[in-house]
């Protein structure tokens, strides 16, 4: 390398400039160039490993870092050693209001992946008991969750017809957990979490409560009591369905049992909206009200006269399920694109909340559980939003509110499903109705709105998206609209004309401070980014606009002709090889009006490469000041005499 | 809205706070919140006419508009009037000169595309003639080029087999050649040119110059005259098929005919290069070769000894090919997704070399050339970079000299194709393998390595990528390359601790400035991004990474605790609720550890969404500064006493 053989050692000399006006004697520093493998290495450390997980491992012995090792991977060894009996009375209520809560909502998100009731409550009980293990969390509550589970039964019905076949599809569907499963781990093993930093919180929020909304229309199926639905998930084809059916005319009992108690949980929230403390109400609400509704129904044996009722319900734990998952064959595939898509997804929606301490922990553990639970007959499982609030409110201190979650669940596999059987359709619809209205965060949206219009763009483009059309297709808008401002934010970066706030050395946009005032004859241009081959041309050619917008001015004003240009980079974190021809042909155009080019404070990557490139050489070393105010130092005064 | 209510008056009253420490009476303000209209318009003016395209039509009357416009949908009309014999001299000499290289270069970049001879000379002589009249670029030579030639071939002959079809593989080659004008047209009239921006610079270094060494391998098999010769272009699949070949014995007199010829060209190119004014050597010698070595075949017979000849070529001008197009069926589909690739790719490179004045104006032109072409038998031509070199360098005055060449090759279709029969097929490789040398652009190669490691990998990536598997992998690396580099851009922006160089008011980085010293009981760290959803969580993270690492080694030095953090925002250009919310953690954080959170210098659209977000008043106004020294002086002497 050419690096180190230039007679200057590691500042630029300005020689000949010692004359110059600064009013110390500071001068632009480089850095020495660091070697390709120092660069990578630190590139990978930023990247993967930025929370520094190593930390506690330095200046161990090997025992004692075999022990952090292990507690790493399994957590519970850490704080089992800290428990008391006061943590466990918080946890054994916790994890029976969560149980209260999952036991009809698992029923009724299985209906929504199309899936046999037993196995939602299946979901809720092996995979707790590894979380538990492996989890960081405290107050997340694991199980099948709403969004996710719709957007499993969307991807696995394309595949095979739910009904026609039940078997072949509930052996798709653990192959898709298993998949998931895997992939969950391998992007928390290989630190790959940051993957999913990509999708906006606007674009999350709009897609949130676009599938709320779809959820809900769904479950006008249950509501009503319609046999025949579509299976198509868009607004439009709901309502043509829904007014298809209306003509024929619906079930007065089951439109009753649902209104009336979806009435009733909704009451429930509210109050425990403006209460606090009566959270349990609402939390119990579901739970009382299936008891209620299957109770009604047994005795009136409503079923007779055209209520549906929940009916292929087992009694008994997981069986096992290694052998249903397809291991050859065309189902295989599908089975892993399904898996991988649908975690891709729901790890987004992980992020919304503050749920994870390490992301990349976190997925090695859900990971790991939704790979046990595949072989257990259960579906995909994560943190579900509504029943972690409830989890944190009843009181929980560790993770052992999921075990005692898991024993209920278990207890009621064992014992009382049977009595589920009766459990009408329409209520569970009316407690899925109840539990993703919160998904609709109007508030956020609200902010949203305030704050960036654009975002809110974003927001309405996923919503409508996933209401109008499908799942898939809302969450393309969301990640399209996304990635375009990501690209949109690279190749057009904000630059900002520079005035001097009088009395002062501080040089501002004078956009935003009109009192900022213009040194006659210089022009002083800082970019907010840095230069990169996505952004170079625009760069040169934004600053070569504000020139001549800056040349119209002064000759309708007659003030003196601008000189000099600097422009000030401390902003620019960074710039290419494209960044450094933009330059270059920024100097030439200079050149042509006789204006000089003056660069003010570049860092640390930006001189070392301008050096590589030799642009210093170009440029000359004393166009290079630390400050904008150095340079104006030095240039202005003469040019502002020339007038 | 909510905005402009507040009973402050565009700028942060920082009530109590005037008994503060700042020198000025300056205040950090923000300009009024725009409208969505507002906004939306000028995020789409700084996108698609950044270089103010409309600027010379305001203010002029409506006939003058008229004008205006059509010159600029012709620029010869404005040309055309300054036209004089002293141009034409300089153009007619350049047109000539091109014209001589072209001609054997079209027959080979037609063999190229595997597409028979004159169809490569009919490309020559009809879209140059549209060009002239709607291009923007003096210099510019157009044609046949021979990365163009080869991908169109690779991508046609995987839908119809070349040689078994030759009819309707013409067929589509048309039909692919309307579609690309088509697109280009449609980019350039919707201004969507800056799509090409995506591809970095050593991405393009190292595709080209493994298309290059791709395009040469390809030569192969005219230049050893091997008769069977394999249809994949990666360098293994060639080496072998040219091993094999090479145990059936060659013919001699083939090589010796390329060999010598390419020895003659090299020869030629290196005197060109060593002296610039000899630069037509090097330009007429392609077309010497052809004639010397058409009439040595001629008279010795030679192709009756297994020298291959080109044989297929036509008299006669452009047939017309407007029925030949595929307007229904699957071709259809297939000739626009071949069309489109084609030239999404094609454009990247035009970009490279600086022949564009106007981008989305030259794409216009290109594309409604090669609509024009696909209906004259043309297929797709763009800008040749190496003929657009002789034609500068020749004198080349306006676009004229297109016509030039034009004329020439409508004289050699209509007068001395009949000639071409006996030119060995030999010294076409030869003229091409010289062509695409110098498409391996080594000098920048190594500037990209001593500049930039990370994008000499991308280079590499790019250059193996095309070498080894084919084009199109090889360009799939170089844009998941280009694209992962950007948004490792935007998720993993550089922070910078900040100290103050002393007996100055500036702070800078303390990696960059050692002799900066950190204030005690004050760490400063300056973001250099923009904080949106995609870094907000690394921004928080390492923000309180630089916190702990300053801790242990406070605890260590036994040196006075942190007290105040400030964030030093003149580079955050823009945030979003994700951002907001990270720094509201980031409160959280710090409040837990004593710590106070200040802001310095945050920019107009960062200052009104923290206002948007309630966020000022969550953290006082108090704490929001105009610059870093204004904080420091406020906060930083307390502190220090306090030790």
């Amino acid at each position: 390398m050419s690096d180190g053989s230039e007679d200057f050692n590691g500042n630029i000399s300005r020689t000949g400039s010692h004359r110059q006006t600064d009013h110390h004697g500071y001068k632009v520093r480089f850095p020495p160039a660091k070697g390709l493998f120092t660069e990578l290495a630190e590139g990978v450390k930023e990247t993967f490993f930025a929370n520094d997980p190593l930390r506690e491992y330095k200046d161990q012995p090997r025992s004692k870092k075999l022990w952090l090792s292990l507690a790493h991977l399994f957590p519970v060894l850490d704080w089992a050693r800290s428990y008391t009996f006061g943590m466990f009375k918080g946890d054994f209520v916790a994890g029976l209001t969560i149980a209260s809560l999952c036991i009809p909502q698992d029923i009724g998100y299985a209906k929504l992946a199309f899936l046999p009731a037993h196995v939602g409550l299946y979901s809720s009980f092996v995979p707790p008991l590894i979380y538990a293990a492996m989890g960081t969390s405290r107050d997340i509550a694991i199980g099948p969750a709403a969004v996710l589970s719709l957007l499993l039964g969307t991807l696995l019905q394309e595949e095979i017809d739910p009904v026609k076949n039940p078997y072949e599809y509930s052996r798709l569907a653990f192959t898709a957990t298993f998949f998931a499963g895997v992939t969950q781990a391998m992007l928390g093993f290989f630190r790959l979490g940051f993957i999913i930093e990509f999708l906006s919180h606007a674009a999350i929020v709009g897609f949130m409560a676009g599938a709320a909304i779809t959820i809900g229309l769904q479950q006008l199926k249950g509501f009503l009591g319609i046999a025949k639905f579509t299976k198509k998930s868009d607004i439009i084809s709901v309502m043509e369905s829904v007014w298809g059916n209306v003509h024929h005319g619906c079930n007065w009992q089951t439109i009753l049992i649902g209104a009336s108690f979806l009435a009733f949980l909704l009451t429930t929230k509210y109050i425990a909206k403006k209460n606090k403390k009566l959270f349990w109400v609402s939390a119990i609400a579901p739970l009382i009200s299936v008891i209620i509704s299957t109770f009604c129904v047994f005795i009136t044996r409503a079923d007779k006269q055209g209520v549906a009722i929940v009916k292929d319900i087992k009694q008994g734990i997981n069986p096992p399920s290694f052998h249903l998952i397809y291991w050859t064959g065309p189902y295989l595939v599908k089975g892993f694109r399904i898996g991988v898509e649908a975690i891709a997804i729901g790890r987004t929606f992980a992020a919304l909340k503050d749920y994870q301490i390490d992301g990349n922990k976190e997925m090695l553990a859900l990971g790991t559980m939704n790979i046990v639970g595949s072989m257990t007959s259960c579906y995909v499982g994560t943190g579900s939003m509504s029943r972690s609030a409830v989890n944190y409110m009843a009181g929980c201190k560790t993770a052992i509110s999921n075990v005692v979650m898991a024993i209920v669940v278990m207890l009621t596999l064992l014992l009382v499903t049977p009595l589920f059987k009766y459990t009408p359709n329409a209520i569970l619809a009316s407690i899925i109705i109840n539990a993703v209205v919160s998904l609709v965060d109007y508030e956020t949206a609200y902010l949203i709105w305030k704050v960036d219009k654009m975002d809110f763009m974003a927001l309405l483009g996923a919503f409508f998206g996933v209401v109008f059309a499908s799942v898939e297709y809302g969450l393309l808008i969301a990640v399209a609209i996304s990635l375009g401002k990501i690209l949109l934010q690279v190749t057009r970066p904000r630059t900002a004309l520079l005035g001097n706030l009088p009395r002062t050395t501080i040089y501002t946009n004078v956009e935003q401070y009109p009192e900022a005032t213009k040194v006659p004859g210089v022009m002083i241009v800082r970019v907010d980014s840095a230069i990169y081959f996505t952004n170079s041309n625009y760069v040169k050619e934004r600053i070569l606009r504000w020139l001549r917008d800056e040349e119209e001015q002064q000759q309708e004003q007659k003030l003196s002709k601008t000189e000099f240009l600097i422009v000030e980079l401390s902003p620019v974190t960074d710039i290419d090889t494209s960044g450094i021809h933009a330059l270059e042909e920024l100097l030439k155009a200079l050149e042509k009006r006789k204006i000089q080019l003056i660069l003010a404070n570049p860092g640390p990557a930006v001189i070392q490469k301008l050096r590589s490139a030799k642009f210093t050489e170009l440029i000359g070393d004393d166009k290079i000041f630390l400050s904008v105010d150095d340079a104006v130092k030095k240039f202005a005064p003469k040019s502002a005499l020339n007038v």
